[in-house]
């Protein structure tokens, strides 16, 4: 028997639901595999619209899924009604970018002389892998779980999805899923398309199925390298993308704690107990300067966390984990400057926590990632103390840098010491509140995630395609987008990009 | 003490070379580490003139390079003459790829509304990955081996290299690294951007070194599986780009059969035999059509088999190897229709051999890879019968179909039932002979390589690169590709894909 939690109170319900068993999971993924050439041959049009039928069904349920999962997370209704229009956004999304259509990569080299000698036609393009594996994550029971991001790229590319709903939000996961479901079908998508299961015994059967082709989880580093040595054990190897641990580090510029500390301090406050602090971009670390106006920026730190409300975490085990890292980093060299106020006992809550060290006396234990309202405040004096502390950090999915415009020289030897360590680089703002966009990205080094990843933003398309190439063949073989005098996506012809609409 | 061996002879000589030292691989990866840098700030212009002045130094030095290499591999000058032009020919298509600079992914998503909220501005690019460690491959000296493909698209991304040199071609190797750095040198690319490495020990401590980031490997299954073992132990897993095994079925229908059952046939054993056998995309398991037809291909090409001479094998491993394989095919039901000639007991050199067998016999024994000269032909009888066999089909680089134009309702049943199985399809002609160009593709699903991999064509530099966003970043710490006002790429602005020159 499947349990809800809810995490406010701690009370458990009983749901009429039961793990999935491995004979299940391997009807679904089978299905999953049948369903693929229909959903391939929806085209991108035809996946467009199943896209955008899936975003109306997530807002058409959008109240009872904002309750449910406001039941299942504590998040609130604000940030879950955000949470969803952001989920719908990027069903929406991944619509436009089918439609655009330059994710297909299409090329053509026509027959040809060439310096090597006589050539064939070449026709590429990318393809669906085939069925994927995507996981739901506990913190965004909406935007990166069964409705999140890896399915929706997912759909687009034209694989079907097996989705492991996480356990700290199982009927969030349900009632998801029956929208999309429901969503699919309107649009003509083949049954099958969407599966969801649950349990632990599930998901690691089901990524060692052979015909699951990818892998798309976010969670711990702990969780993740136990699939990837599942995945590791299977006869094909197949891609994981995990998005597994990020510290976050933020450096704070003498020129900036001068001009706008103030602003600063209330920046980071927000930006670390925003949603608990239960963020993947989360600020773990911030360096200040030290001096009169470093300790203002403390200072004004320390009152809005002592005065900061308790935060419900989403389970048990993520509150459990809080305390734990939170006295080993103590434990570790850095000290509570201030901690929030916490009424009541029931429930999964925590105050929020601003520890306080000397940047010359960072560790690797100190840059253990806390999941919660937690950061770390590292004062350093002068760029070369913040140099060496720099040193120390793990690779993030993101760093931040605070400086004044006068400041050209400090912002570029930052840059060059932060850009190796993360993939996103953020100036005079904060890491979190992420642009679902074109342009935006999600991955940086291991483990933040391995470095290729992106499970944000349209390119997330590209992890589950593959490239194919067809050699002089017949016209009738040929997707459309191959095809002489297809012209309504960009595509390379003879090396060149050429646009739709534009005249060769 | 290395040794050379001449495979038309078995004669040996020693070389003045050691196997590298451990230390020695620390210390090539901490120099290619330190070179990244440069090699990244030598910005797109300054690469592609030093993959120019590679291809040259190639190209200077071919008469030396073709002498050692065809005493090393028995491969002869006219095939490796043209294999050195187009090893030459990858550097300069990588220069082209630089100078038009679509590779980068460029995109900028300018801060404004969105249906979210206001959002940031973002700019993404791709960044090179860091030191990559190559694997030389035995069956192609130059254009697969230390000048090779990996090399160049690799250097091309800014990425520097350590290469494992192929233990079949040490002095190749050696004397390819000489002219790589020279040429690397004139055109002001860092020391240490390229180095060469000797021995197993050597490979497994450079692909578990820290400061290598990816992995090119062209070879065989059981070596790539130690290999991505080796990569499964390290702390961060690095991508592993491994070609490594690759059936190439080939199917004549009734059709072409009996339209140009000659010509097939005279195709078919040039392109089983050519190089030895010794391609990664060599058709290993013909289908031909029952009947008198089919009949007449397979007279033919025993003929042509029968008549036909020894082939030297790269080194003493494959030729036993091949002598291996054949008896196991023989032995799973295939018995031999005819075998060459073999002159002298000199060298390892092995007959052109055909083996036959019935597509309704066909098992996973009898579709084993055989690197060499070496076929075999299945007789099939009908759509049915050729469609069951088909599902055995382990995957490869490649398939073919030979079709004539009015058997469209086959030609499309077959691309249906081949295209989940290969990287490529070729239609009436053969997978030998790749075309290097933009569109071209070399890769198809495991144990070909992994689906999502390719290192023949431009997008092989995509192997290479990660993603990187800088989100409201002044623009002194851009690159230039990413200034408000640059034009000489293309990039994808606020969505729209936007061509050089462009208004907007």
């Amino acid at each position: 028997m499947i349990t809800t939690t809810n995490p406010r109170t701690g009370a458990t319900t009983d749901l009429d639901l039961l793990d999935t068993t491995t004979a299940e999971v391997d009807r679904l993924a089978e299905r999953a595999a049948q369903a693929a050439p229909g959903l391939a041959a929806l085209g991108r049009e035809g996946r467009a619209r199943a896209l955008e039928a899936v975003a109306d069904a997530l807002e058409a349920a959008r109240e009872e899924l904002v309750r449910v999962a406001d039941d299942e997370t504590g998040l609130g209704e604000a940030r879950l009604n955000g949470e969803l229009s952001r989920a719908a956004f990027q069903f929406r999304l991944f619509a436009e970018a089918l439609r655009e259509g330059s994710y297909l990569e299409a090329a053509i080299d026509h027959a040809g002389d060439t310096p090597l000698g006589p050539g064939p036609d070449l026709r590429r393009m990318l393809l669906p892998l085939g069925p994927v594996a995507v996981f739901g994550a506990s913190n965004f029971p909406f935007a990166f779980s069964v409705a999140g991001g890896d399915t929706a790229s997912a759909l687009a590319s034209g694989c079907p999805v097996v989705i492991k709903a996480h356990d700290s939000h199982p009927l969030t996961s349900l009632k998801s899923a029956e929208a999309i479901t429901a969503g699919l079908a309107s649009a003509g998508a083949p049954e099958g398309t969407v599966a969801l299961v649950f349990g632990q015994e599930a998901a690691g059967h089901l990524i060692a199925h052979p015909e699951i082709k990818a892998v798309g989880f976010t969670g711990s580093l702990s969780t993740g390298r136990i699939l990837l040595d599942i995945i590791n054990r299977r006869e094909d190897p197949i891609p994981f993308y995990g998005e597994l641990s990020s510290l976050n580090p933020l450096v704070v510029t003498p020129g900036a704690a001068a001009a706008r500390g103030d602003e600063i301090a209330k920046g980071l406050f927000g930006s670390y107990t925003g949603s608990g602090g239960q963020l993947c971009t989360k600020p773990g670390l911030a360096f200040v300067p030290t001096g009169p106006e470093g300790d203002r920026i403390v200072e004004t730190m320390q009152a809005l966390t002592a005065e900061g409300g308790g935060h419900v975490l989403l389970n048990q085990r993520i509150s459990q984990a809080f305390d734990t890292i939170a006295d080993r980093l103590v434990s570790a060299g850095a000290p509570v400057a201030a901690r929030g106020q916490v009424d009541g006992a029931d429930g999964f809550v925590v105050p929020p926590v601003l520890l306080a060290t000397q940047a010359s006396d960072l560790s690797a234990e100190l840059t253990e990632e806390c999941f919660g309202p937690l950061i770390v405040v590292a004062r350093y004096d002068g760029e070369k103390d913040l140099a060496a502390a720099l040193e120390l950090m793990p690779h993030s999915l993101t760093a931040t840098v605070h400086a004044e415009d006068d400041e050209a020289d400090t912002v570029a030897s930052l840059s060059r010491l932060l850009e190796p360590l993360v993939g996103r680089l953020v100036f005079n703002g904060y890491p979190t509140g992420v642009r679902v966009s074109w342009a935006q990205h999600h991955g940086g080094p291991w483990p933040s995630t391995n470095s290729q990843h992106t499970s944000v933003g349209v390119t997330a398309i590209r992890r589950f395609l593959r490239p194919f190439v067809w050699q002089n063949a017949p016209e009738s073989v040929l997707p459309e987008e191959l095809h002489e005098g297809y012209s309504a996506i960009p595509r390379r012809i003879d090396g060149a990009l050429v646009l739709p609409g534009s005249a060769r």
